[in-house]
């Protein structure tokens, strides 16, 4: 998508064909800087210190990071050592284990001289693989946007409440959540999105403003407190959000806060819609508040906030009493029940056992 | 209530019988700074301020500041020149209003050599009584607490979660929603608070935590978006929150953010209870999501945050990008149904016309 007019994607491989590109989200929104990844260890650093986040993110950039590693070390030793230094950054996201099996697997049995060109290739295809995931979610999750602006007046936006950043920053390109917006867009059809700051990592304002705002799609930063008082009063049409797992049964596990805004929209009416890739669908799990385990993570994440300061520093500020403990739960879980559907590259499913099987049916 | 272990409210009289003390709320948590009011443009500037907030704190600062101008001019056109003065500074607080009209009746006929000490006296008058008020929410509030006591382990917490601050901070002493707390505390019941960081303001991770820090109420600072997962996971046992105002119905308008947490509450079978004094029921409304207007506040209170540097500067610093529109809606209005019951001084009334006209019949 665009930033500053120019078309990016959130990583590609430079014009030397050699060095692979990333945006550090670290400093977003305040600076748009372009990190250079050389090798294993500058791959493996990005994905730890979250200058790229989002699972689809981290597993393309995994895959560039092994890629990376075999051009010192194209031994199978050097495959190992790469995948091992690769799955310690993020131990718990499902893409990163996926995106390495996948370059083991593509890796094995080939000759040393062809790895590095082979592993090149097969990071290019599963960001390629995932921008025509987002964008298939785009089209179906389109119609939905499209149903409410046949009801509304000519030129009247429809109103998308969203959480977090399941935006094209958490992606290569497109987003999950935002890419029914996008399609919209292109489309002509007028849209406006609540975006929810997402405390505690403010990825929200911090990340889903941003793509908006260079995107020129009109859009409105909130507190998270402010969803439910905007469905009482019709405020918004229609919620999505993105999800870091989902359970057969159609629980969704995503950032934490995103339950309280299912409740506020069953109450009022208001459909809730959650956007994925098949891939994060955990077919083995059945009861999504029983069985995710919730990370907790640092306290420091909420009790300091980072910022720019009015002369343009980026100062990190502390917000609560020295002293005070402080919780920080990250994810929680939205039951089936509150779900209105699940957008998928196949289409619309029912968030339910039968709706999920029906668009996936069990492999034979 | 204690702050370094010595006794304070939130205004008093210095030794020397005429200066009016405050404590610097803006500053909390990172700085305890007192200031002096000495005359009347100084308290309606912490009122504007916000240097003092919460609707018993503005009422008894409006008091002391009309005994502090009649210092200088105790004529009837004094008087009315402070009363002017000071309705300005917070056009819309409800017991602003009340404590000048009060004043104003207190001091009508009275000889000019007395009325400073009348409106000192009468001052004093409204801050003990909002003590006594908040003592008595306290007494009523205490017994639902004991009652989930009874079913718990020895020594094992009652969970209480509790939004933005109706502390002792936003009113003389005890405050609304935390006075049953300390009651609790004061008669050895183990009480642990969830405290709502509360966005934009950032009212929980500030002032309620430094209450509760200086109390040594055992308590924990989390994002306004973690309630529902703790409920969904049997780690709370009750809310208590304040209000701003109340409708004769029993819908409650308080901090935004406080309808998404009764949701939670419905939704887990948790006991969802407003403290208010009863000076907060408004009974000329029926519906409060159709009649209370919500005030919208300037939108850098949400896209802008204070706080204290790693080396002890208070810093503002920015978390959206430039240019992103921002919308801070200051309070949500929580319906009735929702409610588990209203703690008043007179007891605990059922949230509905019936149980607040039981508590407080109409004046024939």
């Amino acid at each position: 998508m665009l930033i500053d007019g120019r078309h990016h994607r959130t990583i590609w491989v430079a014009d030397d064909g050699v060095t692979v590109r990333i945006i550090d989200q670290t400093v977003l929104p305040h600076e748009l800087r372009i990190v250079d990844l050389v090798d294993l260890e500058s791959a493996a650093v990005a994905i730890e210190t979250m200058q790229v986040r989002g699972a689809p993110l981290i597993g393309a950039t995994a895959a560039y990071g092994v890629a990376l590693a075999l051009r010192e070390d194209p031994s199978d030793e050097g495959i190992e050592a790469a995948l091992a230094r690769l799955i310690r950054t993020r131990p718990t996201a499902v893409n990163l284990r996926w995106a390495l099996d996948d370059m083991r697997r593509v890796l094995a049995n080939q000759p040393r001289g062809r790895r590095v060109e082979l592993a090149m290739a097969r990071a290019a295809a599963i960001c390629d693989a995932d921008v025509e995931i987002c964008r298939a979610i785009g089209t179906h999750g389109l119609a939905l946007i499209e149903a409410v602006a046949r009801r509304k007046k000519p030129g009247e936006p429809v109103n998308v409440l969203t959480h977090c950043n399941a935006g094209w920053l958490a992606t290569i390109d497109r987003g999950t959540a935002t890419a029914p917006v996008y399609a919209a867009q292109e489309k002509g059809i007028p849209v406006h999105v609540w975006v929810d700051e997402t405390r505690p990592r403010n990825q929200g304002a911090a990340l889903t403003a941003f793509e908006l705002l260079h995107q020129e799609v009109p859009h409105t930063v909130i507190a998270d407190n402010v969803g439910g008082h905007l469905m009482q009063h019709g405020m918004v049409d229609l919620c999505i959000v993105g999800t870091d797992r989902t359970t057969r049964t159609g629980d969704v596990c995503n950032k934490i806060g995103t339950y309280l805004k299912a409740l506020a929209a069953k109450d009022n009416g208001v459909p809730f819609y959650v956007a994925l890739p098949s891939t994060t669908i955990d077919w083995t799990i059945e009861d999504g508040i029983a069985e995710v385990p919730i990370e907790e993570r640092a306290a420091e994440e909420l009790t300091v906030v980072s910022g720019r300061t009015e002369d343009g520093r980026i100062e990190r500020v502390r917000i609560t009493p020295e002293g005070s403990p402080a919780a920080n739960y990250a994810f929680d879980v939205t039951p089936a029940r509150l779900v209105s559907g699940l957008i998928t590259e196949r289409g619309v499913a029912e968030a339910s056992a039968a709706g999920l099987a029906a668009l996936f049916p069990p492999e034979g």
